[in-house]
């Protein structure tokens, strides 16, 4: 008798982007382990008998959280239950599924991962843009602002991160962006790159604002809340919808 | 009598990829103007009355077939009709938009877009596998290889491609690997860096091949069908599932 974990996408929030694969999974699912994101209208995919389990407000330090859950996942799959470990967003990106992945493995519990809609293509979408553009936006890449300690990580790729024409989604950046904007700027990237700022994206409060990253930061320099957001900058991110 | 137009993401090939939202949007489309993938099952979420219009095999100059793709869009829509874009993967990232966007602002045409899976996302997914890894894979890139004219862009950022600690996925760059291998070598990334090619991604007959670098070079330097396909590199590449 042996269970079955599937990592399951969620979307960026709104419940009408998600999957039909990711639903179907939902509606299969025994136990359900999510995170406390605004996940409300997507548990109702789960059938009325599922087991409803939240693992995101748990006290502690989040290496304890992390094998807290990956304990969950390998005892409720060792009852032989269909489990759906509910990520945010994609859960291949920024998703942290790698000590989840590894206990999985480590127990022989079998696995799959359901991908999904990433928050930067809902922000860019919502607001009316591609991503990419031919010629003057051929790169695009992701990074997120926050390390384990919720600090800019140190070793980034600053070139790379640099380039304007290259669209680049910051993701749990908000608190952060000034310390990387300076950075950005000190590269050589002029402060008047356009920056988008998107917040409860796929929420009925979705809001954006257009700035440049030298506007954007330091307007979030004053801010104290660390609300969850996206942000967006590169040539890409200034274009009127 | 205003139409209006949505840019709808198909997802990477399996139908169970669409989301809710997309899947909505075909049952309320009048109209669906598709591209020749393979999006049989996808377009039977449509109603039996819709008109289905394939753009995909017209013949011709590029710059010609999309004049025409957005002559389309703006005279459906001047019929007052629900027009459904279909683009494969999320239409915000190498969708090429842009002058169907710009046609439609021109003509003061409404639109949306609904924001989809993209390849990588599904590549990775399928092949057990995140895209981001905390600590080694804390960037993710995605760029095309293959220009306008089917060839390797000559102005990438080849600092930022080949970064070790960052996952590229390179989109319709099948035929063009070999001529980016050899710049990324160039450049000094090891030829051993681990690759993953993988192709007919959501299809029942997906393949995956774990090579190098300098393999997969090798090898697609022999092959000469120029099959859809999509390639993962980065240390995260080379994990087992």
């Amino acid at each position: 008798m042996s269970g079955f974990v599937s990592f399951v996408s969620a979307g960026p929030g709104d419940p009408e982007l998600l999957t039909l694969k990711a639903a179907a999974r939902l509606r299969a699912a025994d136990v359900v382990l999510y995170d406390d994101l605004a996940s409300g209208p997507i548990l109702e995919h789960a059938r009325k008998d599922a087991r409803l389990v939240s693992v995101g407000k748990r006290a502690g330090r989040p290496s304890a959280r992390q094998a807290h859950v990956s304990r969950l996942l390998v005892d409720y799959a060792g009852t032989g239950a269909a489990v759906v470990r509910l990520k945010s967003g994609d859960a291949g990106i920024f998703g942290r599924l790698e000590e989840e992945l590894d206990a999985l493995r480590a127990a022989g519990v079998g696995y799959e991962i359901v991908p999904g809609v990433t928050a930067a293509s809902a922000a860019a979408a919502a607001s009316g843009l591609p991503l990419t553009r031919r010629h003057t936006a051929r790169r695009l890449q992701f990074i997120t602002g926050a390390d384990v300690n919720g600090e800019l990580p140190e070793d980034l790729n600053w070139i790379a991160l640099a380039d304007p024409s290259a669209t680049t989604a910051v993701y749990m950046g908000k608190r952060t962006f000034p310390a990387l904007a300076a950075r950005l700027i000190a590269q050589g990237m002029s402060p008047d790159t356009p920056a988008l700022l998107a917040e409860s994206i796929g929420h009925a409060d979705q809001t954006f604002m257009r700035a440049t990253i030298g506007q954007l930061a330091e307007r979030l320099a004053q801010e104290s809340v660390a609300a969850t957001a996206l942000i967006l900058y590169g040539a890409l991110a200034g274009k009127e919808p």
